[in-house]
C-alpha cells in the first residue's frame, strides 16, 4: 500500500538514481516536429552538417524525460502541489539518439514557508550523464504540503 | 523567399509577440500522462480538492507550448545553433483549460562570443499572460552564428 508522503517525510540528502533509455531517432522527430522544429533535432541530414554532427534530441526533451521517472519515484502519492519554478537548467553536452542516461536527483535542502504554515520547500538537484559525460543539470523547488496540515484539515 | 538570419541580423529591443491558444482538458492530460503525471494535471476531480481548484496545464506543457511559435519566428531559417540552458523559469499563475496566452520574447541583449569568432549569445526574456495575469517568464540565451563565419566557410 502506498503511503502519501509530506513535507515532513523527505530527507535531506536523500538521491533519486534512474536510468533514462535512450531515444530512437522517430522519438526525437516526432517530439521536435510538435514542440521544437529546429533542423538538427529534425533532419538527420541537415543535422549532420551542424556543429551537432547528427541529431540531437530537443533540450526540453532531455529535461522532460529526466524529469519522468523522479516525478513517479517522488512526487506521485506525496502532497507536491507544483513549483515555482526553475532555477537553473544548463544543457551540458548534445543527447544523441540510443545514449542511456544515467540521472540522479539529490534533495539538497528543505525549509518550511514563513509565511504559511501548511505548506514547506523542497529544493532538488537534478544531474544527468552519459558515459560519465553530464549531459544536463536542473535546479528546482518543489512545494510540499504538510503532514501537520493534513491532519488540521 | 525566406532569409537565413545570422548574429548581425537581430536587433537588441526587437519583440516577437503571439497568442497561445488555451488548451482543452484533454490536452492537458494527455501531455501530463506522457510527462508529467501529478494528479492535478491528470484528473479534474482530483484536481478540484487541491489548492489549484481545477485541472491546470504542466508547467512543462506551458514552456513548450509558450516555446514553439518564438521557434519558428525567429529561430527556423536562422543560425541558431541551441542553447546552453534557461536562466530562469517561472510559474507565476497555473494555467486552466480555455484561457489564450498573451506572449512576448524581447532581445533584451546581444554579444559576440569572446573566444570564438562564429558565434554570438542573444539573451531572450519570454513573458506569458492571460487577461493581463503573469502566467510563465522565461530568460535563455540562443547560440547564433554570425554571418560573417558562414561568409568565410
Amino acid at each position: 500500500m502506498d503511503k502519501t508522503k509530506y513535507f515532513e517525510d523527505f530527507e535531506q540528502g536523500s538521491v533519486y538514481s534512474y536510468t533514462v533509455p535512450g531515444l530512437t531517432t522517430s522519438q526525437i522527430t516526432e517530439f521536435a516536429r510538435l514542440y521544437d522544429p529546429q533542423l538538427f533535432h529534425l533532419d538527420e541530414e541537415e543535422a549532420a552538417k551542424t556543429h551537432f554532427g547528427g541529431l540531437v534530441a530537443s533540450g526540453f526533451q532531455t529535461q522532460l524525460l529526466c524529469f519522468r521517472p523522479f516525478c513517479e519515484m517522488a512526487l506521485i502519492n506525496s502532497g507536491a502541489v507544483g513549483a515555482p519554478g526553475i532555477d537553473s537548467l544548463k544543457w551540458l553536452r548534445p543527447w544523441y539518439p540510443g545514449e542511456n542516461l544515467d540521472v540522479s536527483v539529490t534533495l539538497i535542502s528543505k525549509r518550511l514557508s514563513s509565511k504559511r504554515t501548511d505548506r514547506g520547500y523542497l529544493s532538488f538537484e537534478m544531474k544527468a550523464s552519459t558515459n560519465s559525460e553530464p549531459v544536463l543539470s536542473m535546479n528546482w523547488v518543489v512545494i510540499m504540503m504538510t503532514l501537520k496540515a493534513t491532519i488540521l484539515d
